[in-house]
């Protein structure tokens, strides 16, 4: 799979094993998880200590207007610049690889390449965004999106945390100023890079070190909602109810069920249910429930969910109960750049790591930018498969693995002569 | 089944019908229901439209010291109090019947032997009770328990409504003194009557017209916590979760089928479910949902509890998540007293209603004070079954055989001779 012209770059495993042990104290509960959302003091450290880190590996380092940081390393030639990293936010008590992995690995791969061949052909930047998980407001993506214009300008005042505070005022107590947000926006790259933890176990099942992500996954949010009649627990008998959590029960296993049928990649999931009135002596007259239901294949996808909506409805007609079934968000799958997949193919058999490809069932940056620009992405191994928890971890080898094969790719893509040129 | 010696005694059914629709006005929302949650503005204008109704049909009218309001009309002979009535306070969006009906039926059964017979031999008391439903403070029976001096001291400090506002200061915004409360015990009875609608569709079903309760059900209140792994629900397979949620949802059908394999009267109903952490894209990692089982027979009663563990535990083993079920309240059956229920039975027979033994799925005054005191109760019937709604309904007709087959009862008992003095 090698074309013979891809020089391995290698990165410095117990240098970014201790800055990742760094910036993972930053924002770490005491009773284990890290807690950094979008404009919290925890984020505005973790991304002061990113710039540090960044200014260390000798890049020159800016925040934009949204909190977005970069680390710059200019290029002899100029033409489009080549972007890389991942974000800095978490989720509530998650771990110290989601997002911040992606931004470290960037920073020592394009700090290896630099000492490898010096000045890079075309400018490279190291990205560490502001904003993926939408933990804190339900906007994801605002780093990137802010970056690609993509942020309409009343958002900032519409999206509200749990405590009532706007993004915009919580970016003013980071010292951000939202007037100035729309300078966020870059048009000047023409390529996106990110590595990432797998957050599944198909590395791990397999063994193999790398994975070369050709799809992420597409998604349906669905909102399910049953109505039936509330009743008197003690006096009515079973066969005269309505009951609205009996028929969510089979509908929530219908959803497992569909998701199983059509095998891996499929899942689907339940994640919120509301019951409604919600007394343990009241017949439960109203239930409202989500589905996350995702595949690589929308006509897969779209078979699932006319799977999920036909059960959904038999269960309803089978109790005499009442249902809807809302779309309430649908993400294509994103597939990958194919000449950057092959980049990263080609870089990990430079390093002599194993590979293959997968898709991702999470999503991620670089789908969003993937709607702009040539996006690619490399998974590391995930231990057991956690993530959004306390209990994610990579090994400090499949780390720099990762990383090693980032700073390989980045080598062939912004260091070394085109082939054209070569000719 | 008459005994010959049974006189009718008829209620006046537009008055009745009259007094339902008055006091059916206290506490009505604007969208519809009644809301008559205890020592609020609403229940204190129910109980001084009680007071001047009982005024008004000649009874002795008092208050005591928790808010239970009685209408006394003296008799010959000295001797235990009869007591009859029922409760007036509702659930949230109630209905006009529930409680009401019980006391406004007392009210005109009293009046109507009254105009009958003139005095009574023995001292009746009509009770207005001032709380049934634990709709405000979880302390169901509160008027009942505080007559029998079953109220522990420190209750009305330690029970709080959804506002953090204690039964003790909710009882003086009403002009009541919680010092004073042990007042309201009474040892000066010996009989309680209680007329109810029936909540349950027996007697519509079964086209009878009064119901002669035999036994208030067994209940059972379970809490049960299911604990499985947060996980992606983008990047976790379906193969690899312990989805407390997916478990969760097939212990809630197990629930509905023991008490289906029982058959009638047997129920059991989860009318509370928690989903932690409770976002769309989370697998959930915890349950938390309750159990509500009735049966009127112990025995039964303890092989559903029996069944559901073992079905909870072998789900949980099946899909690798731990289960605890713990019982959180336990109220065995309450059978009413024989001789009392037959005094009812006569007492239709001479009315020429239909009648027929049932027992009652729903918790009533008449079980607490059965536990002191010899109590029945008859049903009337409810339209379609539906209780602790504003579709509660019983017609003018029904509601008025009711009182008239309570007053022939109370005739029986509290103004006519006694058979032995007879002879």
């Amino acid at each position: 799979m090698t074309d013979g012209q891809t020089t391995a770059v290698r990165v410095d495993e117990a240098r970014l094993a201790g800055l990742i042990e760094q910036l993972g104290r930053v924002g770490a509960q005491p009773g284990g998880g890290i807690i950094r959302p979008l404009y919290s003091p925890a984020w505005r450290d973790a991304q002061d200590m990113v710039s540090t880190i960044m200014a260390d590996a000798g890049l020159e380092v800016r925040e934009d207007a949204v909190g977005n940081v970069f680390g710059s390393l200019s290029g002899d030639v100029a033409g489009p610049v080549v972007l890389t990293g991942s974000h800095i936010d978490t989720v509530v008590h998650g771990g110290a690889y989601d997002g911040a992995l992606g931004v470290l690995s960037a920073i020592v791969a394009v700090q290896a390449c630099a000492a490898a061949s010096g000045a890079p052909r075309r400018t490279v930047d190291v990205v560490s965004l502001c904003e993926e998980e939408g933990s804190r407001f339900n906007g994801n993506y605002f780093g990137t999106r802010s970056i690609l214009g993509m942020v309409a300008a009343d958002e900032p005042m519409l999206l509200v945390d749990a405590d009532g505070v706007t993004l915009a005022e919580a970016a003013r107590s980071v010292g951000l100023d939202p007037a100035r947000f729309g300078e966020a926006r870059r048009e000047d790259f023409d390529t996106f890079l990110e590595l990432h933890i797998e957050q599944g176990r198909t590395l791990v099942d397999s063994d193999i070190e790398i994975g070369v992500v050709d799809v992420i996954t597409g998604l349906v949010w669905v909102e399910v909602v049953v109505e039936g009649r509330t009743d008197h627990a003690g006096a009515t008998a079973m066969t005269n109810r309505r009951d609205a959590l009996q028929a969510g029960a089979r509908m929530v296993a219908a959803v497992e069920r569909v998701a199983l049928d059509e095998g891996h990649p499929a899942v689907a999931t339940t994640g919120v249910m509301r019951v409604y009135p919600g007394g343990a002596n009241i017949v439960p007259g109203r239930v409202e429930f989500t589905i996350d239901a995702r595949h690589p294949q929308s006509a897969v996808l779209d078979r699932m969910v006319t799977a999920i909506r036909g059960q959904c409805q038999a269960i309803a007609d089978d109790r005499g109960v009442d249902v809807t079934v809302h779309l309430t968000k649908e993400t294509p799958p994103h597939h990958l750049d194919v000449g950057l997949r092959s980049t990263l193919q080609q870089a990990a058999d430079a390093c002599g790591a194993s590979w293959r490809e997968l898709p991702s069932g999470a999503g991620h940056d670089s789908q969003t930018m993937g709607s702009r620009v040539a996006a690619a992405m490399l998974f590391v191994p995930s231990m057991d498969g956690r993530s959004h928890s306390p209990a994610e971890y990579s090994s400090p080898q499949d780390c720099a693995r990762g990383a090693s094969v980032l700073a390989t790719a980045l080598h062939a893509h912004a260091w070394a002569p085109l082939r054209t040129e070569a000719r």
